[in-house]
């Protein structure tokens, strides 16, 4: 049997490398050690040496009972995470709702709570989270012993490593220190990140991103926003805000963003953008599936508005590629299922501006719902453990 | 006495690890072990195996002069490389000259030859680069021998891995085999890279980006472009494409780009087109230098033109940092030398679009001679060797 505690605390202590090797393990696996050696540049007894412990304790198996397929080249004496090792809690706090999803190593979802939020008040929220974790805990039964980590995400501006959400305009809040007063309701430490780099964290540990190493999530819906993955890590910024794509000046002045700046992409991409401006042009408040109807029924004005936000977003596609040249480009949020309504003129932009090799990055959708956020959310934190930072 | 050939063998023959080790060394040096072991990961034992073989073959000392300045707190034992145990040749290719340096190890210029082209004609630029190589080989004298490197660097699209200068607008070329050639010519490995990518290399090892992990060089005058280096790496963009700030969207499509494109940054902010706008607002074709002195004397279109240019500059700076949140952003390139006419505009901008804590980040400036330019393309060839990919 397997001992929660003794396998954090042995992850909590990890050397630099014997986190790599577990890290390489959980996200390669099933992996011969010879392999986790030559990917990490260690040599085969350093590996041995680090597998020991996590074995040892639970956490890796060499054990294991692959499916017989006959292929020549499978790793000898593959090793693999035990998944359920230990489980992780990740919510994903939106204006109107909390999602929270336990989760097993892989971030294979285990138990999944949702309760509405009638207000964004810290403390409301703050409640809601306390009562997801616990209702997540009951759930996970006697399971719930081995939680090994608890993440958060906020859309905003997030100051991961002191757990502050410095801005967060969907929520209403500015220098909220949401880790260290959940870490007190809780008793446990909690991560805070943004949203969309959670995401992006649980794409690339487990998700579409997996072995590309230069790719990016866009979210398109209520908000705009955006996860690089380059050089082997999420970007997180020199002072915590990056991958802010809804908040680049790509469009007229004259459309002020909600954030109070001139031009942004999201003053004219956004859902409010969209449902206000086919609303002018009705001369009535529209909701967005009344706007998206109308689009579907081609409706000029909502044609047109789809049409020009699209075009935005391409060309804000575009100036991403052409900074920092992805190889994928993921784009998810809630608009996508809408996506017929964007991708001719998004693609169309995003061609015309996207300089030279850069246009060779591949545009993809992914339906991700809340749920798969809120996993963003404990892939986060598994990863905080794993990487023991 | 050192012996050149077995240095670049053992460099060329090293694992991952000793890889590290070295480049620890070269960029952080004097260091103890104890700190190269803690900042890799790495036992100390083997971070001592890995340095015992550099010292033998005279590429690491830990035989160290250093000055005494009484301080506590020096490391034990520090090792340091050998600077001149090796030699590198960096050139970087203009439209109108060959700059070519030749460097110890620390990129220390040791010897200069510079040379004009009348024309970009790829053959004439290979002569030119083959003279220049043997110009700095016979400056070097018996040091020769110890020539470890050649890095090559020109603007556009270039393909590194395979060494091919896919697009440079300045020297009018389309799907150049450089690496090929010069190898060819020169009888060894030849690095061809992007001559931003080559400077954000050679600040990042040797100049103002040592210690700092997130930051950007972004240039400015007949080409406008940047480097960026995050997670520890420069990036090189999964096709090769990255950094082309010179190429987002952020002016009116009025405006089209030598590249062919509408309302690049280049369109309105290169020095090609200040002087276009000045010249056609005077009716008479100015030269860049009489351009400058008319802003200078305050004359209202050479005034209004530069803001215009900063401006969008400042913009285009703002999206960087919205997107990956440098720490720091070096401005070069040769119109730095006249920043004055830019600087009020371009921060204000700056500041008008930076969202939240990326405004932060600190631009300041630094005049690079082409020189410096022509060192990061040696600082690259050293990279490569050093890093054995």
């Amino acid at each position: 049997m397997h001992d929660a505690d003794a396998a954090i605390a042995l992850l909590k202590g990890a050397s630099a490398a014997a986190a790599d090797v577990f890290k390489t393990i959980l996200t390669r696996g099933p992996i011969s050690r010879i392999d986790v050696a030559r990917l990490l540049g260690l040599s085969q007894a350093a590996v041995t040496k680090a597998v020991g412990p996590l074995i040892e304790v639970g956490l890796v198996s060499d054990q294991l009972e692959l499916p017989r397929d006959g292929q020549p080249g499978r790793p000898a004496n593959p090793v693999m995470v035990v998944a359920d090792a230990l489980v992780s809690i990740g919510v994903k706090v939106n204006a109107d709702e909390i999602v929270g999803v336990a989760t097993d190593l892989t971030t294979r979802i285990l138990a999944v709570d949702r309760r509405p939020l009638k207000v964004t008040d810290r403390d409301v929220v703050v409640d809601a989270i306390e009562a997801t974790t616990a209702r997540l805990g009951a759930l996970l039964g006697a399971r719930a012993d081995r939680l090994c980590a608890v993440g958060v995400s906020v859309s905003g501006d997030v100051d991961t490593e002191r757990g502050i959400v410095r801005e967060s305009a969907i929520m209403g809040w500015t220098d909220v220190p949401l880790g260290q007063i959940l870490s007190g309701r809780l008793g446990r430490d909690v991560l805070v990140e943004n949203d969309v780099r959670a995401l992006t964290i649980g794409e690339h540990w487990f998700g579409v991103g997996v072995g590309t190493d230069l790719f990016a999530i866009v979210t398109i819906g209520r908000g705009i926003g955006s996860g690089l993955h380059i050089n082997g890590d999420v970007v997180e910024g020199a002072y915590g805000v990056a991958g802010e794509i809804g908040h680049l000046p790509l469009t007229s002045p004259d459309r002020i963003c909600p954030c109070g700046r001139r031009g942004c992409v999201e003053a004219v991409a956004a859902t409010p953008a969209i449902v206000a401006e086919v609303s002018r042009g009705h001369g009535r408040n529209l909701t967005i599936g009344e706007v998206v109807d109308l689009a579907h029924h081609g409706d000029p004005i909502a044609v047109s508005t789809f049409e020009q936000a699209a075009t935005v977003i391409g060309t804000a596609i575009a100036v991403l590629a052409n900074l920092t040249g992805p190889e994928l480009v993921i784009i998810g949020g809630e608009a996508v299922s809408n996506f017929d309504l964007f991708e001719t003129h998004l693609r169309a932009s995003f061609a015309e501006h996207a300089f030279g090799a850069a246009g060779r990055c591949q545009i993809v959708t992914r339906p991700h719902t809340f749920e798969d956020w809120a996993r963003g959310a404990s892939a986060s934190a598994i990863r905080r453990l794993a990487e023991n930072r």
